[in-house]
């Protein structure tokens, strides 16, 4: 049998790299010999990389490249900007390398988090929670009319993959109108689709806009001043995909003029937001730290997703969250 | 035909008397010389009373059953606590009064308010939407091992009506262990029911204990030291139910001694909390001032419920959320 060597760069932990030296043995993990980085940042080129068939983690796109016993990358995050370019997606192509992402560790998280966000939002919990008040008062009566349900309203989807599929699971005892933007619609997505020359009508009566769009060469600043115009005087803006798809100005000036309600993200450009940045003062902008993938025992699951591939990869199996 | 006198002591704003007056016409309403209540508060005793054949609102209970004309009190909020003594029952029975309340207005609002805080509490909301930090810092990667996902954990839910049903099917997609407490379980709840004399151990291993009971002599502190104590360590306690349920000092100090995680609150005892009170410095203590069946166009909500029970009631039908 094959000895593969396994590269992971990611910084895990040391039950985490046991965990994965019991599920590759007899296999081979190599660590790098400087501490790596997080799950979501790029890791310090490393010699161990170039004696690996297999990764595991962020390595920098041209060190991939030049890793010429590389058969097999896995991403440690569900988004993959960096090596989402023509010239990589060609480059892998060209010499068989397989790369997979861990959108399936991530997404059950990301679509509780935006979740949470549309109900926090429907029940105005920024404001009751910090109101005490008697019932029958003006603030009272104030909070329980803006408070509202999401049952019977419309939302958009923007960016059509697991999470928003997971999602739309979540959101149907709600029983709303749901639109989803997809680059091809396939037709088994289980709510109405539309491409983007389609979009402007769905916005324009939508209550809810959640975006999970990736950031790619076509994604960016995708929310345009325009698009934000497009949307229904009132609506709510949520963001777990990327900062970069946003016009960050024109929606601090949206929800500054009160054309957009709120806007709830979890990703802005850059991360964090620096010191006087328009949004940390728009009004109902309301903001979390990139934290929508993020759960207990984050580690161990990213871990046993990665186990499970490299088991199919050793059987020559499809594997999951193939992205190349 | 009959021509029936309403009776209404609720403040619901000229707009909502003209709904209510176009719905019943050609019978009458009926308002009181003061100025109304809210739809929580007891309104002022008032000659008008005396004349109707029904009354919606919230009327003295004493008044209520000197009304001799009276024949249908339809209550405007779910709890009906002032109504709700065995001596109250008796005399309304003996004399065939009905009595409906308004649960079926409040129950979406109140199972979207409750889930709302179950989800900000998995996702960490309070905190994380004031932390601004780098992805891998020490604060990052605390937050998101400290956000969870509600799949596939356990809930217990303390009082079977109509707004447990809905949160039931709200929690569908997130396939929970549900366990419902009910005084008389009935077999159709779709999840696991206890009495009370098998509660403990469901409250042992549940991570979520959400209250929807209401105040009467049996629920006067059923959240005492002992059932606290019963609780998983970790677990979180949410209350949508009445603040007289809880014994709010035990749960201040089980927060405070980190046995419980968390609490939510949209009900206290009083309300609102007076300066000094332990909840109001208790560690994770989330309060909303009574807001959960709040929503917009609410008066107009109830309004419609009443006019639709006036149908039946008409009609000599069986009227809507009848409770005696």
């Amino acid at each position: 049998m094959t000895q593969f060597q396994i590269f992971c760069d990611a910084h895990l932990g040391e039950d985490i790299f046991k965990l994965i030296r019991e599920g590759i043995s007899p296999h081979r993990l190599i660590l790098p010999q400087s501490k790596g980085g997080s799950v979501l940042s790029v890791g310090p080129t490393d010699a161990g990389l170039f004696e690996a068939e297999i990764a595991l983690g962020q390595p920098d796109a041209a060190s991939v490249l030049q890793a010429e016993r590389l058969r097999w990358l896995q991403v440690t995050s569900a988004g993959f900007t960096r090596y989402d370019t023509p010239e990589f997606r060609a480059a892998a192509k060209a010499r068989g390398l397989i790369v997979t992402n861990s959108s399936s560790v991530y997404a059950e998280a990301c679509a509780e988090h935006v979740f949470s966000f549309m109900l926090a939002q429907s029940r105005q919990l920024p404001l009751a929670l910090k109101t005490r008040c008697a019932s029958g008062s003006a603030p009272w009566n104030e909070l329980r009319n803006a408070s509202s349900c999401l049952q019977g309203q419309e939302a958009v989807i923007l960016g059509y993959g697991t999470i928003a599929a997971r999602l739309v699971e979540m959101l149907a005892p709600f029983r709303l109108k749901i639109t989803a933007l997809r680059r091809h619609p396939r037709g088994d997505e289980g709510v109405l689709t539309v491409t983007e020359e389609n979009l402007a009508g769905a916005l324009s009566t939508a209550d809810h806009v959640v975006s999970i769009l990736p950031d790619n060469a076509a994604s960016v600043r995708f929310i345009s001043p325009e698009r934000l115009a497009q949307m229904k005087p009132g609506a709510v803006f949520y963001n777990i995909g990327r900062g970069t798809t946003v016009d960050q100005n024109a929606l601090a000036e949206s929800l500054h003029f009160g054309h957009l309600a709120a806007a709830w993200l979890d990703v802005t450009d850059p991360e964090p937001l620096p010191d006087g940045h328009p949004l940390l003062s728009a009004p109902n902008c309301f903001i979390t730290p990139h934290t929508a993938g993020g759960h207990t025992n984050e580690s161990e699951t990213l871990a046993r997703h990665f186990l499970r591939n490299f088991q199919r990869f050793v059987g020559n199996e499809p594997l999951r969250d193939r992205i190349m």
